[in-house]
Formats: structure tokens, sequence, C-alpha cells
């Protein structure tokens, strides 16, 4: 037992980065700034009036009209687990398309809450056809399909519309993982009638991570409602969350306050640039970093057909240390890029334009420094 | 589909209150201060730094040396909900001590994780003795055992020693709520032998909610490894979590940044108070509250033997309206405070006297306000 205290208290005095990596994205120094508003009750009229502001806000970037459309209180892997837990029972059928690192996690979690799990595979980097998942439904008739919009671990952008015909043609739902594209490209929920659809706070939003948007269509809803089993997870249970984010104000465990702040000056943020503009954003700068990692020989993982705007995968060259020169980035020049996981684990840097990093300036430096460390 | 920008864009103006509810407290500025810290990766080697000094401050107040002593990603009832999932596997029997809400909402997530629960009963405000918890082990020999020890929904506070000495007797292992205890008065988890303990940011500790500490001993820690079933819960599986905040340095999830700075600017503040001067002066502002509310001819639910130090039950007098109280005194005086839970519903209102909160001033408000709202 520890009797007395700690002694040399330090304060907070942390290097400044430049957040180029998988996550977290820069947060904008008034989002930063939110924070420092003064605490309420969870349940304050006036805290619950920035909620409905919060969900009008949500709304907006999910292109949804979706009533259950609400933060998760947690990150980005609480939001994953949130959208499983509430829509996969045991015995359920559930099929993921397995891609990368995220799409293994959702099929673990399925695994846990007692979903008959098969996952289709790619190598990472590429996506699947539409008819991939069509002959995997005919195999193994699922009631819930997952699949990652964006893959943060591969720098892929799987395309949806295709396969979201096959899995309603099926009578199935499917669960879209948009971490890194909410905010930074169109997700579409409403348009693409995407059933379940998630993000984390700390990337295209860049607010920091804590809380994570989650939608539900009202179909998925509905599958909620007429569930047979109690969801295993209490904190994660949307039908008694909802309670709470709905009309009935029901305390279901106390909001992160500050981080509902954040979020709530993070989503103005996206809507006072407008989303087409902010999609715009992020492809021009995308395509600046790609022509200027090009233009120093090195090679892009994945093709331009799938390539995400907000995260970019780069073979390391032949001969280069990868963990060094990322150590190197983040020490002699403050940056912070990821380095590959999984399949990719040496083999591609991963290089994130997200949010409020995602600028011309922070593409110059990241591409200068490369050059320097690379020549 | 929502098309164009919500418009009218409101900046956050929300009105600053006196947080004297069952929590939030209120939050130093330092504390609402380091969250306006740039963000960094939660794997730079500066952010793992700040990681190992939370661990040692959490030490600290929880008065371990228990290694597994981590922040949870989630507010209270997270942390809550972390200790019933991975203590408890599916058949095991669990026996909790219900006398408030809280107990509830252990017993309900025991039963989630598939728990054979027993509960023990006693009426809203009264807390349990060794003799009764014995008992009820006899006729049901659980592994585990829950008991709250400041209880947020009636202001009792259950006495430890004695419990635990029966649990430990029986080979059980004891998790103790110490929401509304810890860093307000003695949770002493190694000297007491606490098998888990978990916590609240908001509370005595004065942090915004979001983050939540939780302590297992070598002994608890042993149960996570030795488990024959994985653990529902993914997030919240704290031998997957504790590769991240040991060692191993093994991503799990992406941690909450700027709740982890609020959370360690909480507690260097509680280091530099110290823990003794802490709980005296929780004692000290409740004392000065009890006599002031009974000058006001008030009745205090809860005997004095076993009255929580850091949050209060008095009883709404007859012909008052508890509901129409609480909103004055939030619209008229910004002070918060909190209505009754579950059987005390409309018959107690919730003081919470917690960290930052805890000063003569605000005693002094709330009692003035008390006074001319009730004559």
């Amino acid at each position: 037992m520890e009797k007395t205290s700690p002694t040399a208290i330090s304060q907070l005095a942390l290097p400044e980065r430049i957040l180029l990596g998988p996550g977290p994205s820069l947060a904008d120094p008034r989002v930063l700034q939110a924070m420092t508003t003064p605490l309420l009750g969870h349940l304050d009229p006036a805290f619950l009036g920035l909620m409905d502001r919060i969900q009008e806000l949500l709304r907006y970037v999910f292109e949804t009209s979706n009533r259950l459309t609400i933060p998760i209180s947690g990150t980005g892997s609480a939001a994953m687990e949130a959208a499983v837990a509430n829509m996969v029972e045991p015995g359920d059928k559930v099929l993921v398309c397995s891609n990368g690192y995220f799409s293994l996690r959702i099929a673990e979690m399925a695994r846990r809450y007692g979903g008959d799990v098969l996952t289709i595979t790619r190598p990472w980097g590429e996506v699947f056809t539409a008819e991939e998942v069509e002959a995997a439904l005919q195999q193994h008739p699922a009631k819930v399909v997952a699949v990652v919009h964006a893959e943060t671990s591969t720098g892929a952008l799987q395309p949806l519309d295709d396969i979201l015909r096959v899995v309603h043609q099926a009578g199935a739902y499917l669960i879209v993982d948009a971490v890194t594209s909410l905010g930074g490209l169109p997700v579409s929920v409403d348009l693409r009638k995407i059933d379940v659809c998630y993000s984390g706070a700390q990337k295209c939003l860049s607010a920091p991570p804590g809380v994570s948007p989650i939608t539900f269509s009202p179909r998925a809803a509905e599958v909620l409602r007429e569930r047979r089993t109690t969801v295993a997870n209490w904190y994660l249970d949307c039908t008694l969350v909802e309670k709470y984010w709905g009309k009935e104000r029901t305390y279901h465990h106390t909001a992160p306050i500050s981080a509902n702040y954040s979020l709530y000056e993070a989503l103005s943020i996206v809507a006072e640039e407008g989303l087409e503009a902010r999609w715009a954003r992020h492809r021009r700068n995308a395509e600046l970093l790609w022509q200027g990692l090009e233009s120093l020989d090195l090679t892009l993982h994945v093709p331009i057909a799938y390539r995400l705007p907000t995260l970019t995968t780069v073979r390391v060259p032949d001969g280069i240390d990868e963990t060094q020169l990322r150590m190197r980035l983040l020490n002699e020049y403050n940056i912070e890029i990821g380095g590959g996981l999984g399949e990719l684990k040496g083999r591609v840097w991963r290089i994130g334009l997200m949010g409020y990093s995602s600028n011309p300036d922070n593409v110059d430096l990241l591409l200068s420094a490369f050059e320097k460390l690379l020549h």
C-alpha cells in the first residue's frame, strides 16, 4: 500500500505533435476549448437541449433521418461492439467480410455474442465484390452482414451500393464500419439504406476519442425491439441508451459531459464547412499526398480505384527500417504516422489526412521530412 | 435524409451551475484546462509515459499496489460492468447485497453475464451486517459477492471489514463499488484486502465523466487469467486491456486521450492535497451541511453511524413539492441537487459534496437557498 503522496507532481508537459497517423487526428483548438466549458449534470435541461443539437448534427453527418442516432459513451470499438451486441443474438448467423484488422475485430465480437460467424476474406488492401457476398450468403444465410467501409489498417475503400443490394435481397441487415470515412467522404446512410453505421470521434470529425456516433435505421431499430434475448452488454444496450437520448430522458449511465461538448463543437465545425466542401478538401489533400509520395518513388499499396482519401498506405521500400523512420519522424519532426498491422506489419506506413489534420501544409511538412529521411 | 447544413449553429452557451447533486461534481478549472492540451496518439511514447503516471496516481488514491489498476474507457457503469463481466462466468454463483439503485444494477449485469444471482436486500438507506452476508453465503455459496461501499442513491456507507472477512472465509471474491467514496473517504483496497474495486471520475475525484478507475488484486487478476470462457464483452475484457496498460503496450482500443489528461490532472490535485486532508475536508463540509439542514428542521434519511459524508439524503417535508423545489434551486440559484430514485423517489433530495464541490461556501449557498425556498 502506498501511504504517502507520490512526489514531484509534474504538470502536463507534453510534446505537440502533427497527427498524420491512423487516428486520432488533430482536434481544432475550438474543440479543445469547448471542453473547458463547466460541467453540467447529465439530466440538466440545458444539457438535454445540447443532446438534441448533437443528435441533429449527427444525423447531418450520417446523412440520415434515423431517430436512433446517438453518440456511444466510449471510443470507436465501443460503437462497433454496440452494433454487434445489439444486432446479433446467440445462434444468429453472421457474415463478416474480412480484409483487414477491423473486420477481424467485428468477427471476434460477433463470436463473443454467440453469433454463428462465417468470414470471407480478401488480401489486406483489396475489397469485396457483391458477387462474393451473394455467394457467401447462399452458403451461410446470415441475419447480419458486416463490412468495413474505410479500412484503417489497409487504406481500402469498400464500395457499398452493390453489396447493400445483395444483402437486402437476402433479407439480411448490413452493419457498416465508417470509422475512417464519416465526415471525410460520403457515407450516405439513408440514400444507400445502410442498416447500422458507426464511427469514431477522433478521425474525420476531429474530436478527441471518447464518444462514437452510431445510427440504426428504423428497420434495424425494430430488430433491437424484437430480440428474443437480452443484450449481454448492459452499458451498450441501445434499447436502454435510447430511453436517455429519446423523449423519456430516463437515466441510464452518466453521459461523458465534456466529451459531448467536444463532439458538439466538432460537429458544428463540420456543418459550418459543409459536408461536400469537407469531402472535397479531404480528396484534394489526399491527391497532393499521393502525387508527392509517388514523386519520391514510393509505391501506394491500394490501387486508385478503391483507395481511401483519408488513410493512405504506402509500401516500405526495400532496405528501409520501417520503425526507425517512424520514430525519427516523431522525434525529429514531431510528426506521427502509423505502421502496418497484421498482414501489413513492417510492410507499409499508414498516413492519415483526416479532419483538422487534412491540410496542404501538413502534406508539405510530411513529404519534406520523408524526402530527407529516405534519401 | 438531411441534405443541407443545420442552420444557426450556436456556440456552447450553457449556464454555470453549482453541482451539488449525486454527480458529476464540479471540476477544478485546472482539470478543464488540462483537456486543452493538444492530442497525442495513443501509442506515442509521451502518452505511454503519462499512462504510467496515471496508474501510479490511481494506486495512490485506491491505497493499493495492485498491478492491474487502470482507468476504464467509459463512465462509472462501464467500470461496474468491467468488474462483473470479467469476474463472473456463465453459471457462477453471485451474491449481491442490494440496498439501493446501484446494487440492483450490479445484479442485473451479473444476470446478463450468465451469473446465478442471489440478492439479499435491506431497505434503502440501511446497510448489511456480516452475519447477513455469511448466512446468505451458506445458502448460496457464491464465487463473487458484490456490495456498494457508498450508495449514491441512498447516502448509506456500508462497513466493509467484517463482510470482507466472511466473504474471504467462504473462499469468495468481493467486488466493491466505490463510485461515491474514492477520493472522499478511505477505501483502503490493500489494507482491507478488497478483491475488485471501481469508481467513477466525476464524483470525489472531480474529473469529467468518461474514464473510470478500477483495480484488481493479484488474487482477482488470477481469476481473469484462469477463466474457462472468453469474456463476452470485448471492449471491457481486462485481460486484453491490461496488455495495453501493461508492459506489452499492445493496441486494444484507442484510449480517450483528453479524458486521460483530465484524470491525470484531477489525480494530481488529489495527491497535492493528500488523501487524509481530502477525507477530512469532505467530513468537515458534510458536518456543516448536516447541522445546517437539521437547524432548518429537516430530517436526514440515514443515521449518523453509517451516513456518507459525500452524499446526503434529506427527507422531503410533508406538503413540499420535491421536483418544484429542485427546479427552483436550479433555475433561480443555479444549484443542482438530485431527487430520489427507486424506493426513495419523491421522498428525499440527494445532496452531494464531492471533490471540488465540497467547500463551505457551497454549503452556505445551498442552506441559504433552502431556507428561502422552504419558508
